[in-house]
């Protein structure tokens, strides 16, 4: 194993992460605010930069390098993203100067969770500028979760035998170019390009009257938390801060993020059929269209009281049927924006929501959780078995749109999500337990939801913390777990504990 | 597929259990009670078992049939066992006189899961021969579980290949003796040793002047749903009818219920040794003690309130560490009987106690749920997947007691802990739509405990449906959810969904 090589990576990866933070720079620059936090950020972190560098300056990257390489990076990124919420913070009523706090945020951040321990979301406390690096980092962390799944992972799975089999993104995915390089500058413009054109959409409504309080500043700063499936807002209201046109033109924007990037490659060289016969795209479609049906239907019955937040929804109108859409394209790939305080609602309609968040992204999407083609992959499985069992003589393969799929990463998946569910539960009476330690008892659905949404990335659960609450409350023994929730879970959870469990045997 | 030879064997089984039928018949005369419930029922059900042994009078029974046997066999059981709650409850107010809820009572009996639909547990209200037949019920489930398990599955996986590798009580399990017979007369004479000596302990007790309540009636009462896990109690208060010293003393019997049997026959020819080496039974009684352990400590720092049924804990008192001895040994592998109402406690020690309820007794025990070898099983696949993602040239197998467990039996056992998983999920998001529907918003934590105490086997749940509460609210559709959940969960799920894909497909 060697160390030196992934440190030595970081280094290089930190010089990058020093120049994105000119962008708050520049935006404190524009606003007339503090340039200090900013530019002595990126000293620091430049600096740091060049240190690790020359730890090893021609990396050799392996099989086992890229696992430590990938579970330290996000770790490393979070650490050092703290920096500009710790000089901001410093000597101001701030929640993020204190450390943990700091360090939730920026994992939340660069994790695409959304999770949040500010203990007020404004414009009037904190500046432009941090706030404007708060929705960068999830930018980001999408950008890096793209190249990662796409890019990353399958090339090193050639090198090292079924090395990724488990984590990889799905089975199915082919290689888009031979080159990783070319394949992840390919993904990068879709999801910059989609970016650009949420940005434009919003605007557009804004300067045609339709979206009164969507100006260019929080075009931008929503642009850079909807592609990557990630939620935060610089708004405390978050979506339900602006006007029903821009809920109904982010519903798309939503939808696309949890779609497979490489799908789109497809969409661009004329190839439509590649996606509509994609079982997973085809799933994941369904998956929307059906739980949006059956909340409408909560919804129209009744099921939310009038709310300040959300407005009164009941019976078949407008309000009723945005309010649906919008939160399960929000909730189910785990971006997690909200235009209503869906944490009022009959408690049936928010175990419904519980559920949809076990959904997930696609596969090479931004989005979170257990994904699409795992579970697809997991009821596969599960059918063939109970049909062998009747069926004794007949060997069967799992297939996915007509391939079979690999039984090493059938195995794999079965793993992961049992070790998803495994890490939920666990984690859920922990934090259950932890909190009332401090005096605080949690509903179970509020235990249940801090646990799933930070392991799957989503970022608000219910009760004190939904959409409109935050994590502030919570002991540091449980921000540091939901700390590590949200790191294994983005890393798909194997390449992390798989580099413990190495370094736990190297010390046998 | 022969369905007339399992019609015809079920036909034999049901005149064995219009014999059982005599005890509550015995009672009744004894009581000076109706005896004519009884009486029809005897004749009843004899008759119907002639008429379907005459379908197929020398049955050959293969590996399928065998399947559609046990599936049926429960459910058969189930709707016969309705008939004296149906007689006894006609022209009366029991709530029993419902066929959903006869059904619901019936099969929880058979299924040993002790969920209940009576409106009133009382010995004014209902005659002591038709509690006492509620509780045979269960000891009737348990005695078929246990031949079920070690006698029946693994020898049907001789015969058919891998067939029952899913549902087979576990992988290390030796064959006590070569024929099934042979061996089901043993594991009866020591389910029938040990409900014999429960009952002995606790009418000593009371002859001792240590159990007022405990009078023979109770003694059998409880004899009769003890081994089993059942759980059913013909008193309304379970055993915090009782004294402290009933409530001790049954401890170790609600343990012992949960041990694989075959262990207890090594034990009686002097193999201590294979006890206490067994994996599954040291994971068992550690699962117990470090359970009992936290529970007791959250008593001890005040998780509960002073209760009118379970008293004061808190502090370092003898009651406290009984109710957390009692209800862990009680819940952890699905007897469901209590001492303390639970459903009153601080919600994140009811939150541990629904952790606790995952667990699931051995294999080869009567305990349902999940249970400790299948969850050993699915961490040693988790640990050795992140073990070869980190050293992908290393091929490694699973063992448990340093034997290898067969990748067929590993592939079994995640495939069906994530059917129990997702089955549970889905239903609880079920029961809870469904219920609101009917008007009635269950808590988060009773709609999962609804749905896991069905499929669990384990009865009470939390809230309205806790330990002194009852099933009776809920509407006839979650109610035939859950009957069908305690099936299914009872017979290891694998077999019975196994013959509805065989009909499936055949129609195909
Ligand atoms: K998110
Ligand atoms: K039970």
């Amino acid at each position: 194993m060697d160390w030196q090589a992934s440190v030595g990576l970081l280094g290089t990866g930190l010089k990058y992460l020093a120049v994105t933070m000119f962008v708050p720079l520049f935006v404190a620059v524009v606003y007339m605010e503090d340039i200090w936090v900013f530019a002595l950020s990126i000293v620091f972190v430049t600096t740091l930069g060049f240190a690790l560098e020359r730890i090893d300056t021609d990396p050799d990257i392996g099989p086992r390098e890229a696992l430590v390489f990938v579970s330290l990076a996000w770790l490393t990124a979070a650490v050092v993203g703290t920096i500009p919420y710790l000089l901001a913070g410093f000597g101001t009523s701030s929640t993020l100067a204190d450390p943990v706090n700091a360090l939730f945020e920026s994992m939340s951040g660069f994790t695409t969770t959304g999770a949040t321990v500010m203990g007020q979301i404004s414009l009037e406390q904190h500046s432009h500028a941090l706030l404007i690096w708060r929705q960068l980092t999830q930018w980001l962390g999408g950008m890096g979760i793209i190249v990662l799944m796409i890019a990353i992972l399958p090339e090193v799975a050639v090198n090292g035998a079924q090395l990724m089999a488990s984590e990889a993104p799905g089975p199915e995915l082919q290689k888009l170019t031979p080159k990783i390089a070319e394949t992840a500058r390919v993904l990068w413009l879709i999801y910059f390009a989609f970016t650009l054109m949420y940005i434009a959409v919003m605007y557009g409504l804004h300067l045609a009257g339709f979206a009164p309080n969507m100006d260019l500043y929080n075009a931008v700063a929503h642009g850079f938390t909807t592609l990557p499936t990630g939620g935060f807002s610089p708004q405390a209201e978050s979506i339900a801060y602006f006007s029903a046109a821009v809920q109904w033109a982010a519903i798309p924007f939503l939808v696309v993020a949890g779609v497979n990037f490489a799908l789109f490659w497809h969409v661009l060289k004329g190839e439509v059929d590649v996606m509509l016969e994609n079982t997973e795209f085809r799933a994941y479609a369904g998956a929307i269209a059906v739980t949006t049906a059956v909340l409408s239907l909560l919804l129209v019955r009744g099921a939310a009281p009038p709310l300040d937040i959300g407005g009164v929804t009941g019976g078949v109108t407008e309000n009723t049927f945005r309010q649906a859409a919008f939160q399960i394209a929000s909730l189910l790939n785990s971006t997690g924006y909200a235009t209503s305080d869906f944490a009022q609602w009959g408690t049936h309609a928010q175990v419904f929501l519980l559920f949809v968040m076990f959904i997930g992204g696609s596969a090479g999407s931004t989005g979170g959780g257990v994904k699409v083609v795992r579970w697809l992959v997991v009821f596969k499985a599960i059918r063939r078995e109970l049909y062998t069992t009747a069926n004794p003589d007949v060997v069967e393969p799992v297939r996915l749109s007509g391939s079979v799929v690999d039984e090493d990463a059938v195995r794999g998946i079965a793993s992961f999500t049992l070790l998803y569910i495994l890490l939920f539960g666990f984690s859920a009476v922990f934090i259950s337990l932890d909190t009332a330690r401090i005096g605080i008892e949690l509903t179970t659905l509020e235990a249940v939801s801090a646990s799933l949404a930070t392991i799957g990335n989503i970022g608000p659960g219910f009760g004190r913390l939904g959409p409109f609450g935050n994590y502030l409350f919570f002991s540091d023994a449980s921000k540091m777990l939901m700390i590590f929730l949200m790191w294994v879970g983005r890393l798909e959870i194997v390449p992390v504990l798989a580099v413990f469990i190495s370094v736990f045997d190297r010390n046998q």
